[in-house]
């Protein structure tokens, strides 16, 4: 561990990159391996020796037991806001940190560009998880799915789903090229789901992932057991996981396939997601001519999906698509952009825009498939088909890298018969595209799908019709759709970024596995149950109140309410609990007050106004009482004059009116405590209040959820 | 296929099960096959052979090949609610003809209680999925999932997902239980998502699946190639699938393990899902000693769940948990109902309340399950565990059946050792179940963890701490729990019936798939695509109005409206589109109108009437406007006075109220049609309106969704 790096010609004395296991950082020596079997790690631009890799002698059933264990206890301790707000502090940490992660990273060959998405985009996903699920996840540890399906007539009996963490512990195992993205993508969500996680990095840059996972240790903030690291093979991880976990692979279909194909997923039910390489497309709408902004843009587009990161992108656009007729168009515009603004070199060298590849072995495999595709019928029309080795290339373009550099310049091939299954089934990972012609929207569309999945396509159009065509033709075979025109050209975030808000994987090629997209990602951690029970039992069950069961209800006695209840908005959270309610006494609706309604505010539908229009109206008696007017009175039954915790109404949700009121009908509220969210960050929460509108005759006239902002403590109360 | 049923001792003379294919039906003999090997198929209660199945010489790529083609094509034309209203027609007309079903039933074993759940339930499924398919779907061809994510701050580019088809069919594997409810419970979701049906029944019981498909084909209710059906082996039919279409397995774990190991899901991308017996739980609460309501649901919820189809139930209850100081109670009083009610025999006989099992071959693989368990530690202190064959058992229980007959009478094993890892196992598909018990409330969830995932389990009590701790405890390794007590004993739908509103699957042992369970079963035949793009774009591929994209404006000119632009409230849905708006003129609040507001509906909330109190809130500036005064002023500003085929305002959504409003500030409302649902089956729709109010600073006010019914023609306005 004394080892220096950069010591070229001495491999043995780079520093092994060490593991973090059972809350503490081990290399073999400590398991008493003294000559471990390491791969070594070169830079990608000098060649030189940096790294060794290799995790020979470590106990993988010791780390997943200690997962299930200490890492379990500690995130399962805190609610879903409490893990959000986490990993917000957690990205605020990083953030401050970062500039160290970049350094590291120029090694691996990622320019300015690549570390802005492989490092800031890592921390944006803590930013969006942190924030996401303290906005749209309970403070709790069950999350409600869907609306409550009642069952029985009479209310005693009905169901709906929860989500609980799954059982167990979540591994992942990532790709090469996002060293710190791909970790934290997936560390996001399963931690946010209670999960602890078990990382597995790519051997080429798993010193990158393990200086990031240095910085989370140190920064405290997360439970002990939260996070381990392989730095080395994993091969019988799958041995030890079974159906309590879930195992989330980034990579090549080859590998994903083999893990699939492991006991513990044939077998054993263990949850496995994998999200692989694939072909993906881009289609230029029969609009965009090249003097349009969205010829342009697509431009843009090829250009930046090609070069960022060298190519070595799953996302990266693989395929091209486009009218025969602007074909040559296209072809010279792309050679122009390549031309003016690639600069392929060390990525510390200013100059520089586009990085090594990772490694000469990524670089030979990009060759060597670029060969096969040539011989299956593909041209060279950017760039050179048949430039043998890296060091010549980063010559060729200029770089002053060493002769082992895994440099290339970009290769367009052109495919006469768009169809060739080659064009659609080789992918060269790195800067490397295929370009098609089509004639008619039906043709496009067949073509992308020739992908047999993908993660995403661009459809770059101006045109209502083509656009809704192209992309409803293509969504089943893809997990992204990119639309791209002059609107969002500036605007888009671009074909190959996976935003932690959308959807990341796709089916077929892609791997079948979805990642991000939200809270959608976290529900992959979780166990989804339908749950059946009495209204005092999913009450229990949930922390949520359900309609019938029991409640203290303050108000009119008439209704309920026993007279020493206290009306519930005089309770800050601290005495608030699901269940207190308020009845109000009845309110006679009278004509003056409907025809006084609508003359203050204006609104004189028919239905209120016109007594003839309104009893030909199907839906009415005659003459009814404005929706807006029952709600509005609502409020004033239900109000607690006076001091009051309760800070603000923000808002109203599912409102339905179901029986219409006229003249002489009356209408009273009922309100109870449904949901209460004390905010992990401020002195006040969320509370939503059920209430339901009743006419004399005690039929539901409306129901709706009262949205409001509640202090955490009395003595924060305001009126009087 | 002249000869006939009922003929024992002639093998060679039962009729050949047929398949439906291609739009034909379809035996061994039309492709020429003179001699097919087919499996015999005997009456359960008198052992008469009565059928033959084999699809000898079926063309399996020919059949997949007619899904994708015409089968897709029928129902890719419909759209949700037209697949949902084919449903309800459909099922409505089974409805009419499930006598004929019954009585073909009875020689599986089924009683009529069985049926009731099979033939019934299937029904009712197509039901469900007709009704909720049209309240809860798009009248569309594509669903989106969740909500808009905004991302470019001036609103150019954002996305959301989407479901779609996916691109290919659906295959279903079905087990020998259920017959028709099996069928229809993965036939009736993947109609909705538009794809064609291929169903693989299981041997023994094919022939009633067939004379269910048989009345679908009759019905003429579905396009052509909506289902196809295969009586007979189809074990090359997963060569033919890949990454576009679906297999739903339901069967023994062993099967499902093999169908998940073909190359097919492997490495081809085809989604898999697979519902296998588990070994079902139930638990019966600390507090539900032999005196209480609990106990006697419990002991009445056991014993149905062990004789109901004979306890040929994948979500039968097989683990019995009781606290110990009740399990000799709860042994005495289960023995003491099986005794006085079950009574053993062929489902034709009046006085029989529990068929046989389904074949000879079955009640061989439940003795031989037994067997295993008592050499594990199982002791029967229920029933016999050594009777050697059915006819003896059929004879023991008073019944009349032929000596061939699959009759047992129900066992249950008490285990000395909870843990004992065969007890829960091993599983005996016949009325056996296991019995153990337990001293904490974590010893009770540690047994039911032990089925390693399984499809339900019940939890029986009255403690709300109780149910809490058992079905949180538990939610990680079911996939639905049943809460029972004494509120919902009478109500309660039972443990082993899979309701369609209700996910059906549970993770590990169970299979790790999800069906049913509302509309969340729909999407699991579609493809989740995340789509991104300008307002515009995502508008034209959705149909849904998206915020920034383009309107035609009436209302106030300067809010942008021309001059000759129609109030959407006078369009009809026959002229109405998504971006038809309204814009309206400013209206200024008054303290006055405030004031007045309070006092007309009482609604003195602090904030509206105390100006130190007011101010005192954060979120406040000083005394504000009511927000239903707000969106009451709305109506009336967005209101076209006199004739409009709007029928009703219904309701409301997603009320936010985001800028407060003072005395002084103004208000106005722009109102843009956002989606169009006109009904299938009505001369009305749904039209949701997105409505925005600004301030006199182009501040955003408050945004919801408004919620009307509109004719579908202008002649229905009413009003003028």
């Amino acid at each position: 561990m004394t080892a220096t790096a950069d010591a070229p010609g001495r491999p043995d004395t780079a520093p092994i990159v060490p593991s973090y296991v059972q809350g503490r950082w081990w290399t073999p020596a400590d398991a008493g391996v003294q000559d471990p079997s390491a791969a070594d790690v070169h830079d990608a631009s000098t060649g030189h020796l940096i790294r060794r890799v290799s995790a020979d002698g470590l106990d993988l059933a010791a780390v997943v037991e200690y997962a299930r264990t200490t890492g379990r206890a500690g995130i399962q301790a805190m609610t879903f806001h409490e893990r959000a707000l986490a990993l917000k502090h957690l990205a605020l940490f990083l953030t401050d940190r970062k500039q160290g992660m970049y350094e590291l990273a120029a090694a691996t060959g990622a320019t300015k560009r690549d570390n802005f998405v492989d490092i800031d985009g890592g921390i944006g996903v803590l930013f969006t998880y942190g924030s996401k699920g303290r906005r749209e996840m309970p403070n709790s540890t069950v999350m409600i799915d869907g609306p409550f399906e009642p069952i029985a007539k009479d209310g005693s009996f009905g169901g709906e789903h929860v989500f609980t963490s799954i059982p167990g512990v979540a591994a992942q195992i990532n790709a090469f090229n996002f060293p710190v993205w791909g970790m934290l993508e997936k560390f996001a969500p399963a931690f946010l789901a209670g999960l602890p996680s078990i990382v597995k990095p790519a051997t080429p840059t798993a010193y990158v992932t393990e200086a990031c996972v240095r910085l989370m240790v140190e920064s405290g903030i997360l439970p002990e057991g939260s996070i381990q690291l392989i730095s080395g093979s994993a091969r019988t991880l799958q041995d030890h996981l079974d159906y309590r976990d879930a195992l989330a692979f980034t990579g090549s279909a080859s590998t994903a396939d083999l893990l699939r194909s492991h006991p513990s997923v044939q077998h054993g039910g263990l949850r496995f997601t994998a999200e692989a390489d694939s072909l993906n497309a881009a289609i230029l709408g029969p609009d965009a001519a090249p003097d349009t902004p969205e010829f342009e843009a697509f431009v843009k587009s090829v250009f930046a999906e090609m070069t960022a990161k060298a190519g070595q992108k799953c996302t990266a656009i693989r395929r091209i698509i486009v009218p025969a007729a602007v074909a040559e168009d296209f072809t010279a515009a792309l050679r122009d952009r390549l031309d003016s603004r690639v600069v392929v070199g060390d990525p510390r060298e200013e100059a520089t825009t586009m990085g090594p590849l990772a490694s000469l072995e990524q670089l030979a495999d990009v060759r060597g498939a670029i060969a096969s595709m040539v011989t299956a019928g593909g041209r060279a029309v950017i760039g050179n088909a048949e430039a043998a080795d890296g060091a010549r290339i980063g010559e060729a373009a200029g770089g002053s890298a060493a002769q082992t550099g895994a440099f290339m310049e970009p290769v367009l091939l052109a495919w006469d018969d768009p169809r060739c299954e080659a064009a659609h089934t080789i992918e060269a990972f790195g800067p490397v595209s295929s370009l098609f012609t089509y004639d008619t929207l039906e043709e496009a569309v067949e073509l992308a799908a020739l992908g047999r999945g993908s993660l995403v396509a661009t459809v770059c159009t101006n045109d209502p019709e083509a656009v809704r065509t192209l992309a409803l033709g293509i969504a089943g075979h893809h997990g992204r759709i990119h639309l791209l025109n002059r609107d969002d050209a500036r605007t888009s975030t671009g074909h190959g970024s996976p935003l932690p808000h959308f959807t990341h994987g796709g089916p077929g090629r892609a791997g079948g596995g979805e990642e991000l997209g939200g809270i959608r990602a976290v529900k992959h951690y979780m166990q989804r149950s339908a749950i059946q029970g009495s209204p005092d039992q999913l009450t229990a069950v949930t922390g949520v109140w359900h309609a019938g069961a029991r409640r203290i209800i303050a108000g009119c006695e008439k209704f309920g309410a026993s007279a020493d209840a206290v009306h519930p908005f005089r309770r800050a959270l601290d005495t608030l609990r699901v269940g207190h309610a308020f009845a109000s006494d009845l309110r006679t609706v009278r004509a003056e007050d409907i025809a006084e309604f609508a003359e203050s505010t204006g609104d004189v539908f028919y239905a209120h106004t016109n007594p003839e229009a309104a009893a030909a109206n199907e839906f009415f008696p005659g003459i009814v009482a404005h929706g807006y007017l029952l709600v509005s009175w609502a409020a004033g039954l239900f109000v607690a004059p006076g001091r009051s915790p309760v800070l603000a109404n923000y808002g109203l949700e599912n409102l339905r009116f179901i029986t219409p009121v006229a003249e002489g009908d009356s209408v009273r509220v009922m309100l109870t405590a449904k949901e209460i969210r004390p905010r992990v960050d401020a002195d006040y929460g969320e509370v939503v209040w059920d209430a339901v509108l009743y006419n004399q005759d005690e039929e539901i006239v409306a129901t709706y959820d009262v949205l409001t902002l509640v202090a955490k403590e009395e003595s924060q109360a305001l009126g009087g």
